[in-house]
Order: C-alpha cells, then structure tokens, then sequence
C-alpha cells in the first residue's frame, strides 16, 4: 500500500483543522478598534495553535518522507494523532474565551501532551516497520526534541495552576524548539541518497 | 477513466466529516473543570464517530485498492455511501446533546446502519464491474463482518428504546469488530500480485 | 500548466460545500421524534443540494477529463462556477428554515440558474481552447441537457410565486435528468482512443 | 523535497478559507426578498474576498510552477502567507457586519496589506533558493504589481477614516489588477523550456 493517500488524508485534516481554528475568532458586535481588544487572548491562543498545527504538518511531512510502505499499524497510529489534533480547536476557542483561566490552559497542554505522545507512538510505529536500517532511527538520533517537549508539557499543565501567563510561554516555547524543521532527516536522506548512488 | 480522482474527492469528504464533528463540542461558558462534565456524552459520541469514519476511510482506502475503472455506477455508489456518513455529525450531536437520549440513540444506529448498506452496495458494484475473477470478492469471501454489521445496528436500535447504554455499547463493538484491517484484501493482492509475478 | 492541481482545488471546495451543506441541520433541542419533523424541508433541501453538488462533481469530472491544457481563462472560468456553487448552502439553508417560502425558493432557482450558466461559459473556454477538433464540443453534441436546464429553472423561478412544491419538483426533476453522468464524452473519449490506436 | 505535498497542503487550506467565508452570510430570518437588503454590504464583502483569495491560490500556482526544490524556509513561508490569508474570513464578516465601518474597513485592508507582504517575502525565499539563473526573478521582472499593491493597501486603509466606499472601491481595483493572471511566468517557462529543448 502506498503512502500517497495517507499523506492526502492527513493534509486534508490538519489543513481543516488549522482553519476551523479561524472559527473560533468570532467577529465582535461593535465596530471600534476597541472592540478587537477582548479578542487579543483568543487571537494569541489562535497564534498559538495555527503555529503548533505547523510544525505537526511540517515534521509530518519530513517524517513520512523516510516511509515506503504504510502497514496497518501506521494508518492506525496516523488517525491516533490526528485524534489528538482535532482537539486543539475546542481547547484553543475555551483558553481564549475564558481569558487563560488556570483549568482551560492546563487543558491546552494536556492536548499537546496527548498529541506529542500520539507522535511519538508514530514514530516508533514506523521505526519497527523498517526493522534495522531504519533511516527514521538514524534520523531522529538521540530525539531530544520529541523526549523534552512532553516534559515541558507536564511542568506546563502543573505550572497553570500557578500561572497561566507561564503556562502558554513555556507552549510558546516549546513550538520555537520544533519550529526549526528537523534538519536531521534532510541530511540522512540525503547521505542516504550518496550512499546508494555510489 | 481513473480513480485517483474519485479517491481524493472521497478522501476530502471524509477528512472534512471527521473535523466538523469537533464543531459540536462547543466551548464550555465556564472555565472550571467541571465545566467539562456536562460535555461528556458529546465527547464520548465524538470518539464514536471518529473512529467510525476513521475505519470507513480505512477500508474505502482498502476496497479501491483493488479497483482498477471507475464506472459512472461506482461513481454513484460511493456519492450515497458519503451521503449517508454526511449525516454522522448531525446524529452524533443530537445524540450527544441528549446525553444519549432513546430516540436519537436509535437515530444515530439508522445512520450507520444505512452506511452500512451504502458501503455493502458500493461493494457489489465493483465486484460486478471486475466480472468473474474479482479480486474483491475474492478478498471479502464469506464478508461475516459485512453481514453481521447491519443486524447488529438493528438490534441496537431496537435495544435504544430499553437501554441506550447497550445500544452504545453495541455500536461500540461493531466499531471494534471493524477496527482491524481488512487483512484478507491485503493478502489476496499480495498473493494476485504472486501470481502475475511467476 | 497542467490541469491535476486546477482538478484538485476544484474537488476541495466541491467536497467541502457539499460537507458545509450539513452545518445547515441545526441540532434540534428536544429528542423525541417528533422534534425532527420541522427539520423535514431542511433535510429534504439538502438532499437535493446534495445531490445537484455531486452531479456539478461527476460532470466537471467528465469535462475536465477531455482537458490537457489549462489557460488563465479556464481557471477563471472555473472559479467564476465555484463562485455561484458557494452560495448553494446559503440559499439551502433558507429556502430550508423558512419551509419553502416563495422568495428563498425563487432564490434558490436562481443560484442554479447562475450555476448552470457558469458552467457552459467554462464549457465554451474550453472548446475554444481545443480548437477545431475539439473533442469536449463532439462529446456534447448538441447538448439538450446544458440548453434545457436554464429554460427549466427560469419556469421554476417564476412559478415558485405560484406554487413552490412545483418550483421544487421541478429542479428535482433537472437534477433527475442530470443524474445519468454524460456517458457521450466517456464514449467518445473511447472511440477517439481507439481511433489513435489504430 | 517535493513540491506537491506543499502544493496540495495550500490548495487545501486557500480552498476551506474560500469556503468558509460562506459561513458568514447568514441565513436571514425572514423570507421575503427585503430580508436579503441588509446582507448587501456583507454579500459585496464576500465577492471581494473570494476574488482575493482565488487571485492568491492562482498566482500561488503560477509561482510555484517555477519551483523545484522546497527548502524549509519556503515551508515557513508559505505558512506565514497562509496565515495571513487565514484571518480573511474574519475581517470580511466583521467589515461586512458593520456595514463597512471604518475601523473594520480598515483592519480588512491591514489583512490585505500582510497578505502581500508575506507572498512578497516567499516570493524571495524562493527567488533565493534558485540562485543566479532565478527563473522566478526573471520572470517578475520589475515586479510593479508586487510593488505597487501595498503602496495602494496603506492608502486605502488611511483613505477609510475619510472615506469606506473610497477604500473598498481601491481595494477592488487593486484585485482588478491582479487578477489578470502572472502571464510573465508563463512566457518565461515556455521559453526556458524552449531554450532547454534546442
């Protein structure tokens, strides 16, 4: 089975995803620019997550290159983290309409946590599929990335109860780590690429 | 005339069915946790559903793996097989907001059970367009997954209107039985492809 | 410029008005059976929406299919369709709410009327585009359908202020005649293959 | 990396974006054809908006026909001009709503504005990645409408504290003249192609 449709399939939904996002900034009544301002937190958390909708595609994207063949434990991991992923509009339009209250932000992170997790379970999914050789292993290295994030994530959720402006920098942080695209990929391929050509 | 079109439209209809479902969870007014709990019986209708699409998509992915033209009747088998998962937000968030009231219950069991026989048709309409050595009807043989399915709705719907709870459950199940792969077309098309190979 | 990303864009934003159609069946609030029955000509307009969105997708499909080079007056000939076809699931949903009131049913007719012209104006570019021996004109012949659909929608528009379950009848009765996919540019196309075979 | 999961990812998000601007014109209660006055001003707003984003996805097409190689900073940026042209729908339903008041007015021109001058930084990226012999630079040559549009945005956005009609009218002659297609790009190719060829 080919991968070409499960790449369509996930671009088709995190593509929606990332634009039903845009629902969730709901036109205000008046027509003052002061009536933008109740917006601000809603309009950041939509930053937010339009950002982290973005380097899932991105990272997806550069992870499926490394795959040829799609078995059913791959599709099924895929549709797990797009499970995860189709919760970020929900939590998104309740930590912005709720102004970062403590339980909504903490939620927020408890999706990205699941969804980091889901990634993850993905990862190693097709890492098993490509049994020894695995370019994807090679690839991701150490994956320091993918082991801090959910960490983070955890202080994040606990840090909400505390404070929540901390909370969303420690996500805000967390997406400038994986907003580089991993470069590693690119350059195993690539040497891969050397390698069977000579 | 080819099926990467009739796929990618299909795929694009169900990638967009499983995101819009999300658009039921409206956000909670409050900001507590328990805020949440009310959401409760969506949210539990929501992974319902997008576990059902997500094994539709699934095996539509498998089933026209093995279809080769695309007859003006597949054509239109599979625009009333997407008709019928259309309905799958509407009945998910009837049945949701009625915390699993009888009469939706049933309802949300009618949709799927029509789906069912959507996708039942579809199938005959490609077994009959490959002719005598259809590789389709090969792969389902006996199809006990296909038959059992609508007489499990059918008694789930029924079983609605005394508990709602075994109704779900009953769905539940049906989603399970389907949720591994449909190996058999998987093997066959190894095996047919075997074949032309020797 | 090829045509498979002009195919491509056009199936996305026809699967997703087909998909937004069903965001015009409001949850209703009770769960009784008896709450649905107001909802009985939104369904029954969003049936036919349906169906006349899935007929503009199979023939577009058929159209485009005799296609090999796409010119800026194709592209906008074809958003200038896409343009009329977005506003089906407004007009949908209120000829639906308002119980096929005169004026939202006449509105509706002419939707498709506008549809239906933006359609042989695409048609016309690309005949032009094809030249002399344009197989697009020969598979149309002489196009009774793409003439008589117009016709018919203007007696629908006029007589919705007389009686809307005519008016209604009557673009059931177009889609009716539409439903056949034009099997003339599949034959054509057949012979024309077979012609440069030999 | 190729450039066709690039390609379907904008496809797919400029289609939803055009598709969900729909959502803003809201069924109107009434049914007769007065209820439909009020909607003027947000219907006009729709067809603005709808033009701007099919010139986008069509110069967007014509740009990245030039592209062989997609860098991660191409990604990036086309990420960002897809964010800008995510907050279309929203501006056009407040601008549309409040009947084209000034702030609003305003605010749709900042979008407008951003738009561009993320398309304008991804047009440099990609001019970048190609080196000395940019098919692209060549092709845009003086680039006077890249130039010239945010010029005519900031004037149009000062212009609608004076006058709204006055900058919705500069907004819509700024789309006229774009949307005769980049035929610049297209000669370049054919010629390059020719050069190529001999």
């Amino acid at each position: 089975m080919g991968k070409s449709r499960l790449e369509a399939f996930s671009d088709g939904v995190i593509a929606i995803l990332i634009t039903i996002l845009v629902l969730e900034l709901k036109v205000p009544h008046g027509s003052a620019l002061a009536d933008l301002a109740p917006l601000l937190p809603v309009f950041l958390s939509y930053v937010l997550s339009f950002a982290y909708l973005a380097i899932y595609w991105n990272n997806h994207h550069h992870m499926l290159h490394t795959v040829q063949k799609v078995s059913g434990s791959i599709l099924w991991a895929n549709l797990h983290l797009l499970f995860w992923l189709s919760l970020v509009p929900f939590v998104t339009g309740w930590m912005g309409e709720n102004h970062l209250a403590p339980v909504p932000t903490a939620c927020y992170g408890a999706v990205l946590f699941c969804s980091a997790i889901a990634y993850y379970l993905l990862q190693l999914r097709i890492i098993a599929g490509q049994g020894h050789d695995s370019i994807l292993r090679a690839a991701i290295g150490g994956d320091w990335k993918g082991k801090l994030s959910p960490g983070l994530y955890v202080v994040g959720i606990a840090g909400a109860f505390v404070s929540t402006t901390f909370a969303v920098a420690l996500y805000a942080v967390v997406a400038l780590i994986w907003i580089v695209p991993d470069r590693r990929i690119e350059k195993i391929l690539a040497s891969s690429g050397k390698r069977e050509a000579s």
